[in-house]
């Protein structure tokens, strides 16, 4: 039996691994400042940080451990997205509720001291965000750990921040729901069959045509992720190849990242749940 | 700075991501019962062992955990020789010796114990193996943890069993050699330029080219071996292309798989110097 640390790092692996996932890099496409082996060495790097949160530890520590780990390659920010949403699963997983009444009630157990240190965990890569809200400016995440003071003024735990930003982020957005997204992207990969990784790409691209990715809104504008999301439905109805929709987002560096790290979630509680590779 | 059971995992599977490797898994070629994510998966649970062994704990019972933890996945065998041929290299690492000398102090200070749970390894999965040589059918490893009163009996330790070994299989030969082809490996996948598993597939063709793989001869013949080593040859001087060569040999299952286990030394042996990903 895996550990749910190691379920957690294989989780990473395996979506990263899943091909075709347009725009997004995988075993078959990555960009020159990007490469595949990178995101390797990132999930690999975020085992001790899942480790702490299986054993207890908590939430913010465990999370700015796993993206230091993840932060030791060159290619930057390759998953702090689906690190931060795997880490609460993690912790409940460990708690035995593995559901999503038992990832709420890890989420509404954190503190400000696990704000802290979701705040600090910015201090180890740049990760394309949005400008904070009016009067957030103190709260703004690339401040890192010199936000701590405004938290610790506010009183703000880690489940209100992501509060605050699950308006337009769309893993804080599954932090604050119940995990919605990631609880029947498990169940799709479960019942699916043949290889993993195809399975987690059919997912993907369902995903993909179901809504448009809140990262590719942050990353280009609404505009964009919406005929993303048109394009993906115009994949699975046949009239456009998946091969011409990767290069052209490619070509345009649009990158449909919130919706791989669900599929990453999924994945992390589809092997929970005895998924065999 | 990761630690090495990570660096250990790392290489493992920046090995299976290495492309193109004629003949063997990679992240572009997988077989329908052996595939990319059976690799990634195994690869993920050698991972405790590993850590056993960077702890300090006894060769044997280090290997034989990696091997439990790599079997946890439907392909099979994935990683049994890159896992043997890395393990006491952790040691040496551990020891602060990562050297051939550091690395041959580990290999002569192996016990009975270490040959046994070496022995019991094979329970846990299918090897590919030669008959054992005439009047050691008591040894033969295939007879798993069942062959405990011959080792005993003869007070064989893990060292000897590779040295009797040394002859036909090329991990045993790195074992008892001082890992002279592993470190060789190392410094040219340090020297190259360019993506790790760029870099990592050209070296892996040049050994092909160097010598016929121990596992061609075991799986099939050493005249099939002699055929690949010179087909590699002739990829190396661009009269044959890479992907015929490998169509060809997944076409007639010929899988160089001990030249890939050196390539994972080797990518271990950089990383652990410092190699960037």
């Amino acid at each position: 039996m895996r550990t749910a640390a190691a379920n957690a790092e294989l989780a990473l692996l395996l979506e990263v691994s899943s091909t075709p996932k347009p725009g997004n890099v995988d075993r078959h496409r990555e960009y020159p400042d990007l490469r595949f082996e990178q995101f390797v060495a990132g999930a690999v790097g975020t085992r001790c940080g899942f480790e702490l949160a299986a054993d207890g530890e908590p939430i913010g520590v465990a999370f700015e451990r796993a993206i230091e780990g993840m932060s030791q390659q060159r290619g930057g920010n390759t998953q702090f997205g689906a690190t931060l949403l795997v880490t609460p699963l993690v912790a409940a997983a460990r708690n035995g509720t593995l559901t999503p009444d038992g990832a709420t009630d890890v989420v509404e157990s954190t503190t400000v001291d696990d704000a802290v240190s979701f705040y600090r965990a910015f201090d180890h890569v740049d990760v394309a965000v949005d400008e904070p809200p009016e009067g957030m400016d103190g709260l703004d995440v690339r401040r890192g750990s010199d936000a701590e003071s405004a938290l610790r003024d506010r009183h703000l735990t880690l489940a209100d921040v992501m509060e605050r930003s699950a308006e337009r982020d769309g893993v804080a957005r599954e932090w604050v729901g119940g995990f919605p997204r990631t609880f029947e992207t498990a169940e799709a990969i479960a019942e699916g069959s043949g290889p993993v990784t195809d399975r987690a790409a059919s997912v993907f691209l369902a995903l993909l045509a179901a809504e448009p990715d809140p990262f590719v809104v942050t990353q280009h504008d609404r505009e964009a992720a919406v005929e993303v999301r048109d394009r993906a439905q115009a994949v699975l109805d046949g009239t456009e190849s998946v091969e011409e929709l990767g290069a052209d987002l490619v070509e345009r560096e649009i990158n449909p990242g919130t919706t791989a790290d669900i599929v990453a979630g999924g994945l992390f509680v589809a092997l929970e749940r005895g998924l065999e590779v």
